[in-house]
């Protein structure tokens, strides 16, 4: 079912700190930031050959990962990403296995532009997994 | 400096559990268990089309991942590993920008069979990152 890593996103509180860690530090191919109000983060694509680091930091009041940034002031991996064909046919075939699916269960728009989901990090190895249709 | 994201490598506890997650929840291709005795662990690729998830439970009385296990005994993620061409430059220029290698700083042949280090996770992003040459 699940397709490509389209990416893994580390979640910091210093977004310039962390460009700087993988532009000038690692020596990647860095984006520039993106701020998504209505995800409530700036996100930053880092573009490796085969797939991507998305760095993402707290925008405004009531972010999703002010908390994680909060726990984790040093950041850390937030969550990876698969891509799959058809999001509705994985979320039904995921639940009919017992496996929880954050929110509604209606895939919003992510970061992308295309349907996403969240599933459990408690069903899936202690790893929040994102789920993007594409 | 770095290229290809490599892997992602997930720490659990019970490995079979974790190979049936990827294989009959997410319906990925699962590799058959490797025992690697020297590095402490059981790994288990995961094959996605254009990376891999590398899976890995403890193995034996010493294990470097026993205590990660420990504190995530659901499982969670471990490190990251990019590619690079030139390990010892790599590390030299990581050195230079005050960049901790751990261990003694000389390369160890890793899982793959292929030279390998591990950096510090305080001066990246929280996330503990294993530099594989390729």
């Amino acid at each position: 079912m699940i397709g490509r890593l389209n990416h893994v996103a580390i979640a910091v509180r210093d977004l310039d700190a962390a460009v700087a860690t993988y532009r000038d530090t690692l020596g990647a191919t860095v984006k520039p930031p993106l701020p998504q109000p209505e995800h409530g983060v700036t996100v930053v694509f880092v573009e490796l050959p085969n797939s991507k680091i998305e760095l993402m930091s707290p925008l405004g009041e009531d972010s999703p990962i002010a908390a994680f940034v909060e726990r984790n002031p040093g950041g850390g991996i937030h969550h990876v990403c698969y891509e799959v064909d058809d999001i509705l046919a994985a979320r039904d075939k995921l639940k009919a296995q017992g496996a929880r699916v954050l929110g509604t269960g209606e895939p919003k728009i992510g970061a992308h532009g295309k349907p996403v989901l969240f599933l459990h990090p408690k069903d899936f190895l202690g790893t929040l997994v994102e789920l993007e249709q594409v």
